[in-house]
């Protein structure tokens, strides 16, 4: 083997991984073995889409410039987008980004850099990071269950990421929970609007408006359209009633949710991320022992109910795994 | 190219598929393109495990002897099982089969037949065979629903059969529906115990105890235990109040049962097979325009939802193809 050759096939090669969110982008380098390095964060440009455009284009660059200082090469670069990728045309739809409601991401990106640019979902690419390098790693049967705003599942089958006929797999926001239709389930879809943070912030301040008494009132210094789901927990911590009945409902249609993903797919493991699990143990430990009384037994004695452990970092992880992932 | 390899590569290859129900066993020879030969049926002799055992043997045998005399050869054996196959043990669970709760039935098989052996659950085999051979020829992500004495579903994504991690994915039956628990959802699951053959039956029997008056009394010579889904079914069809109302709930249910694989999934169809789907279109209609009530508007948009078309044979096919996969 000639040393030219051999210098090639040692050189090192990393993956570029950005994770676009609704206020900011983060970037990194990740090596095979997903080790993070020249990681970035920044607020994101949504003034114009070709701003944003623009943006990542720059935060390529930049990394490009890290890498060729070393010498090494970059495989391919993974984005995780929050909202739909269509596998099959490159076309996003992230409805807060103003611009990218049918935006031809992949082909506009792709004129300007040369490296294959592979997309995902935000909620693919969490349920990738933490079996690539967080709590649910090595495992081939593992759900990303995000509660926050909203609420989707990144799903992975047997090692397979599952995208569904339309990439819009694992929108688990839209379980049907309850048999008495209300309103607002035809918007977002029974269990995003039962369960939620903002699910739990709005009925909070429903029924304090209808007048019964709280503690969050204070809280919020009477402004009650500026209490969230942390507000929420923070005065049920402190035993406050109204709160209280507010989380009781809220763990119960969790428990009913993750108990239907353990039914169906029958998971090694349910990650737990989004807002409203930043609050740990208050809501895992509930939501824990509430699921069995719904799931199919066996699986529900087998799965592991976890808590996130890369955080935040789940999709920029998730984006670093796409150009090492072969499905 | 010699002419005896000649000859041995043009030699015509079959599968045999056997679907072994809890009351009768059905097998035939398949072609790679799914065409059937050679089928027959036989009631379950369930006396004794090796009776069982013994009954399946002979009817490889036989079908190894229609093979011989036509010189063909046989590529391999599946068997779709009523209950759970433990795929790296060949161990099965079936408990209407007495003594197959913890049963070795693959190694049992093997000592007595060469050809290789594959097992896998009956709601497995529904999907594979509706897939292979069906309404849902060649789609890649497709789920079979069967509803029948109890609920399950066989789930093909992205063209892989989705086992779990303890093989008993498609525990639909489990689904949580309702969150007022009642006591039969921790024998059976939500779902199943409000939408099942058997709870149809339950239900009717039920309001007519509590002094309903209803044409399903005369229908069954006053003998109420033996009213059937089929009974109410038929009751409904003449516009009986009771018999409409438990049919409406029903609807209810597995509408928000199927919405939810809908939207966790993203399939391109739901195939709707067992009992209670033997009624046709008078639950078919119902339940294609409600589910779009509670699914994922584009996946519910874009899924189709259809009767098996293989009816009693789904398993069939599915074991011939068995062989066939590669999964």
């Amino acid at each position: 083997m000639s040393a030219m050759v051999l210098e090639e096939q040692q050189r090192k090669t990393y993956s570029i991984g950005i994770d676009v969110g609704g206020t900011k982008i983060s970037a990194a380098l990740f090596t095979p073995e997903g080790k993070m390095s020249s990681r970035n964060k920044s607020p994101i440009d949504t003034s114009k889409p070709e701003k944003t455009l623009f943006q990542i284009i720059q935060i390529i660059r930049d990394l490009e410039s890290h890498v060729e200082k070393e010498k090494a090469g970059i495989k391919a670069i993974g984005i995780a987008i929050p909202g739909i990728v269509y596998q099959s045309t490159g076309i996003v739809w992230a409805p807060n980004i103003p611009g990218w409601e049918h935006y031809p991401l992949r082909d506009n990106l792709q004129r300007e850099i040369m490296i294959p640019i592979m997309l995902e979902s935000d909620r693919s690419a969490y349920v990738l990071g933490e079996q690539w390098c967080g709590i649910a790693r090595g495992l081939r049967d593992v759900v990303f269950l995000a509660v926050g705003t909203g609420i989707g599942a990144g799903i992975i089958v047997d090692g397979i990421l599952c995208r569904g006929s339309e990439d819009i797999a694992g929108a688990v926001g839209w379980f049907a929970l309850d048999p008495i239709f209300r309103e607002e389930y035809a918007e977002m879809g029974c269990f995003e609007a039962e369960a939620s943070g903002s699910a739990v912030a709005r009925k909070a301040i429903q029924l304090i408006k209808e007048g019964e008494s709280s503690l969050m009132f204070e809280l919020v210094n009477g402004n009650l359209e500026s209490i969230t789901a942390k507000t929420v927990v923070e005065a049920a911590r402190k035993s406050d009633v109204l709160a209280m009945k507010v989380i009781e409902s809220t763990i119960k249609y969790l428990s009913m949710g993750i108990a239907n993903i353990v039914s169906i797919l029958n998971p090694q493991m349910i990650v737990l991320g989004g807002g409203l699990f930043q609050s740990g143990d208050f809501l895992l430990e509930p939501v824990k022992a509430e699921f069995r009384k719904w799931a199919q037994p066996i699986a529900a004695k087998n799965v592991k109910i976890e808590l996130s452990s890369l955080g935040e970092d789940a999709g920029l992880y998730g984006a670093g795994k796409l150009a090492w992932h072969t499905n």
